[in-house]
């Protein structure tokens, strides 16, 4: 296993220590329990967003921390929950009086944990909301899920769950709006190269050198199927076309697409699915909108990508473009 | 060979196709030959920036397009020097009558041809200056280099010029700023692992399992050495100690501390890194005043990192922070 990182089980705390180093004067870094937040929290009267979930798919979540996005993230080890105590603190660090949304990731873990992380917040007299994602269409239930998997619409729900948030929006609000973005998003992944944990030092699985997996899971967990390498379009297509045939998406949509690196793939051949991808979504007479392009829910080194697709709405529309200023995302300020 | 593209040769011109397709609100592509350019280019006077070089190293230099920043760039295939023919038309495209800058790292195939290039563009009545980017301190002479391989400062200096230009600066200055900029800057890098090129299809060089190669240059060129993985910690000091040095930066210099990753670094590692970087400027007493952590001069897909150190003064840090709206960095709009 070769990785920057001075032992497997100080990988995450060291993180923190880095981002902290860099983005102090926006962040800071609660160490136990491990929560990440903004520095001004809590924000009076705004409803605080707090989400979280095993590190090693950063930016995802810390680094969407700021105005306009989450309050607080609470980072697990590596592909591992963090748990209710640090849900709790964050929960409690970012109550400014007018109640707490939780976003969750539909895996087993998370979901059981924030579960109980609401119900310590109520105890202590805070209003706290949840919204899970579970926008993944590879698969009906997986390895850490009952259900579907939450990927890549908890980057884009948290967006635009965030601004509605800075716009003063109530808790019920940002909840039905949170709600309303995973319904309308769906995703795929696929995998050229498996990731290895720090842990483990071993690869999650195994793909030969000529193989790629189509509905991968951002832990490495299986997909749909295994075969041949693929040209672009046809991975393109391998994601798209399921992506649209499940909610599904019609001529006359407007959409973001979103094209999502794992973390070990190169810009080039994002820009090159995103070529396909607009191609793919242009012949149907879906109307892309918004787009986002990069490494944003990632697997540690896996190569791959994922691709969402989110149906927009003005609302919707109005506070992905409100300002955003994180170390992952960040415009308009 | 795994990668997400249709065919070796069509690469460029696919990840070319989906830029257009992401960003056509703000950019325009040639094909023919082949330059980004901001859509409303020329800018009425504005110095007009042109930078460029191989493909392979995204976002540098197309993602950097865009008002704050870069006014065109001209992508080469591949780790392959772009035309003098792609340079002259970029320069003519973006020459709104106040004189055009070329910033060109230090490869021989891209000084040859911008210098070609910028006689054009002089024949043609555009007055032209070149800054040469040489940051990289890890050997004077490489395999495609006369002098010192010019890395992440690259992206500082467009940063910081096209700040300088968005502000009416003049030629002469901004060329200016540009020196000051590479002659205050200094970079290292490493790599874990090499990169395949889409035509080679094999990989750049061969690394050990548990070998990682020091000082390596962005096209996979051999560095100082080669030695067993190393803590974070270690590689920090490897990297940051012969910079510091090399200036050298002294106790109570304001930099700019970059840590950037080689394409297929997950950032959680990035951040590791960053953590070490500032401990070691913190015990030196080097102040970092700003910084950046990323994938901004990649090598396809290998892993690895490179720091880059840019002794600051009150006018870069000014420009540093100007408004950018580019793909790859965008703040202040």
């Amino acid at each position: 296993m070769k990785k920057l990182i001075n032992a497997p089980d100080a990988v995450v705390q060291d993180a923190l220590r880095g981002m902290e180093a860099a983005h102090g004067d926006r962040l800071r870094v609660s160490y136990d329990p491990a929560f990440v937040v903004r520095v001004d929290a809590p924000v009076e009267g705004k409803v605080g967003l707090v989400s979280g979930g095993g590190s090693g798919h950063e930016p995802m979540h810390g680094g969407f921390v700021g105005p306009g996005m989450l309050d607080a993230a609470c980072p697990g080890e590596v592909f591992t929950s963090p748990t209710p105590d640090q849900m709790e603190a964050a929960t409690k660090a970012v109550n400014g009086g007018a109640g707490v949304l939780h976003i969750v990731k539909n895996y087993t873990g998370d979901v059981m944990n924030f579960d109980m992380a609401a119900d310590l917040g109520r105890g202590e007299g805070i209003e706290v909301e949840s919204v899970l994602t579970n926008d993944d269409v590879a698969v009906e239930d997986s390895l850490y899920t009952a259900g579907r998997r939450g990927v890549g619409v908890t980057v884009l729900l948290e967006k635009i769950c965030g601004g509605a948030a800075e716009d003063r929006r109530s808790l019920a609000d940002v909840a039905e709006l949170g709600r309303r973005v995973n319904a309308n998003g769906r995703s795929m992944g696929m995998a050229l190269t498996p990731c290895i944990t720090p842990a483990s030092g071993d690869p999650s699985f195994e793909l030969g050198d000529n193989e790629i997996e189509i509905g991968i899971g951002i832990h490495g967990e299986p997909g749909r199927f295994r075969e041949e390498t693929r040209s672009a379009a046809e991975v393109a297509e391998r994601l798209a076309g399921p992506i649209v045939d499940d909610l599904p998406f019609n001529s006359g949509d407007r959409v973001l697409a979103f094209v999502n690196g794992m973390g070990g793939t190169p810009l080039i051949e994002l820009y090159v699915m995103y070529g396909e991808v607009a191609r793919l979504l242009g012949d149907r007479g879906i109307q892309i909108e918004r787009n986002l392009i990069g490494n944003y829910i990632t697997s540690l080194e896996m190569q791959g990508c994922s691709i969402t697709l989110l149906r927009l709405d003005d609302e919707m529309i109005r506070y992905w473009d409100a300002p955003v200023d994180t170390p992952g995302l960040r415009w308009g300020v």
